[in-house]
């Protein structure tokens, strides 16, 4: 217990992660790969365009069932990846991940033996989105077409891409029905989407921190974050790749805002306040000399070598297009509601500014007036947008017991 | 009536401004310049360094009584200039200031003969701050040791530099008693800066969507706002002064960035939602799709067209360092607060994030622990931190009444 205590602290510099060896990590972990289309069998987007390649970088962790009952599907963030929990056996052999060296999955508190999504019960995947650059195809793949990296002739990718990509992966793993689907953020409007597309695949839906759209203020700090990239000098039309320079400073500042807008006003203040790195030397100019300045530039550093620009753009964009009553009931969130079948789980936290409570509210208003099975939970936290990742004790305890409820749906009750 | 409620309208795309000959315009205006510095009398920064020129770029409007006891000055926000009211007789012949041919000064809706600050009434003064671009001396001003541009040779200024470069200039004209200064968001830490340096040479202080310090939240937005400018490979090192290209791209980022931030969520959802450019071709890629794309892309345009980069460098760094308490309570806000003297009226409004309302209140309640005189003033709305600028009829009526009602001070009492 003292050392889950300890990892569940929410200030991120103070968490310590399981050892590789701790008893409740999944531990070593090895990232897979399968080709999920080919020349033959294209993989066609909703925009209209086929990719004639796609591979699909996943992990799982914990053994599916004999019933194949048990599998619980999680979806990532705009920065995350497929590394979910546990430690990355290969990141010595790609520089792009060397961070995973000292950082487990980014979802290691709440997923292991006995921890709140408990590997020993569940089967859990994850799958990298197409688009990322996190081994799953996407703009810095090679196109085949031409043996060179896409860059912008990559086709535009949704939220929609990515569910039929999950479902398709799962197909060929085996697996049919969900037990559960779980997602925060983007991750958790890709778990709304597979509660529309696919209403009778999964017992459970678990959407935190998300909604059925983008606000307005959402659509603005994205279109600052790409104009950041696009604009950088050494961004190349997006054909970058090779070159002695790609657009990394568009990237660290795209990072640095993005960073603000998952924190809190008041998690700022108590985190980083006003001070200053030296307090005996003040007014130097214009470096980093207030911590929170140190902060974003550290973030956005370590981001800009592991992430890629396009990449970076073409999610934003994914995360802007998707709408939910759009695409599913003509604009009307009530309309597109009523496919729902799933048991729902609406999670906000009360100091989201990016998705805030009072719009998770509205979304879950428009369910209950369909007659759906919601829940809903308001986590109060100064811990923002990010507490879906940070305020691991409270977010556990609800994946835990919402986990292992007694379900309402076929296929989907809690394991006897 | 009829002209003034056009006026007064909250979006800024449907206010109507005066024409120049309209009766409540200030109508053609002169920015005047004033040396306030030179080598025998320099002026001396809050750093210790010396500047040998200053000029100052201001204007007036109204008459001062021959009492001298109805002056009012007003403190410009970040990017604001000395162009308050009226339309400049001057623009056509400063490419830079062309803009000034399509609307009067920025808060001309509150200054003008029967207006709520009324140059009938009021002689109306503002300079441009220290480190602007806008006529005061600044980092794109001639360094007369080298008669280049000084660039970021130019020493750093703080929100006390101005004030001193503001009384200096008031003194200069004779001024040695204000009747009010007033100020919104930067120039209301100037107003707030004003009343702890120099207590008993004004009336009434109006402190408007400010407060005595940018909390770390907006010291990280200042930090990616400055980071987008000195990365852009054309800052050279703030030397870009005749080039062929400046760091406009990082300029029109960390303005599109900042435009975010004057606007509540609500306020942007209202004002541009989700809507399209073109409903009838949606998702074409990365350019601007969504109308506020369109919209901070345009803000950005026009401001990198009137804008000098290392000036929004200097003048975020003296936002970022302002700091009341610090200056003189030695960190204790409150004692800080013992030194006012003049008549404080504190107004916030309630969905500005930038300077929240809790924020003034707090404020408020240290200046009311001290047992000094303040009105404070939450304004319902959804007009964010632009509310000062935008919600002119509120904001018109409070200025109105508060500058009349009798003052508790002498010499600051209103006009008989």
């Amino acid at each position: 217990m003292s050392c889950r205590s300890k990892k569940t602290k929410t200030d991120p510099k103070n968490r310590k992660y399981d050892p590789p060896d701790s008893l409740s990590s999944v531990g070593l972990t090895t990232p897979r790969r399968l080709r999920i289309a080919d020349a033959s069998h294209p993989f066609l987007l909703e925009s209209g365009a086929r990719l004639e390649e796609v591979e699909v970088e996943y992990e799982t962790y914990g053994e599916l069932s004999e019933a194949k009952d048990n599998a619980i599907l999680i979806c990532h963030a705009l920065s995350g990846d497929a590394h979910v929990a546990g430690w990355d056996a290969t990141a010595a052999g790609h520089p792009e991940r060397k961070w995973r060296l000292t950082h487990p999955g980014w979802w290691d508190a709440v997923i292991g033996p006995g921890k709140p999504i408990d590997t020993d019960r569940f089967f859990v995947v994850c799958a990298n989105v197409l688009g990322s650059c996190y081994g799953t195809t996407g703009p810095s793949s090679l196109n085949p077409a031409t043996g060179k990296p896409y860059g912008l002739t990559f086709p535009m990718v949704t939220v929609g891409d990515w569910v039929v990509m999950e479902k398709t992966l799962l197909e060929k793993l085996g697996i049919d029905h969900l037990y559960a689907i779980i997602g925060g953020s983007l991750g958790g409007q890709q778990t709304l989407e597979w509660a529309l597309r696919y209403p009778r695949m999964m017992g459970k839906c678990i959407i935190m921190a998300s909604g059925p759209r983008l606000s307005a203020q959402g659509l603005g700090f994205n279109a600052v974050a790409r104009n950041a990239i696009m604009r950088d000098v050494h961004f190349a039309g997006g054909d970058y790749f090779g070159k002695r320079q790609g657009p990394s400073n568009g990237l660290a500042v795209a990072r640095m805002l993005a960073h603000i807008t998952y924190l809190s006003g008041k998690g700022m203040d108590f985190k980083f306040g006003r001070r200053r790195l030296d307090a005996g030397d003040p007014q130097k100019g214009f470096e980093a000399e207030f911590s929170v300045e140190s902060y974003l530039n550290h973030q956005s550093k370590s981001f800009v070598e592991r992430f890629d620009a396009d990449s970076y753009l073409y999610i934003t964009r994914a995360m802007d297009y998707y709408d939910a009553a759009g695409a599913w009931g003509d604009g009307d969130l009530r309309k597109a509601c009523q496919r729902l079948h799933a048991e729902l789980m609406v999670v906000s936290f009360s100091s989201d500014w990016l998705y805030p409570p009072a719009e998770a509210r509205e979304f879950v208003n428009a369910i209950l007036a369909e007659n759906k099975p919601v829940t809903y939970v308001e986590i109060k936290t100064e811990s923002g947008h990010d507490a879906f990742l940070v305020d691991t004790i409270p977010v556990g305890r609800l994946l835990r017991a919402y986990l292992l409820a007694p379900g309402i749906n076929r296929r989907s009750g809690a394991i006897q």
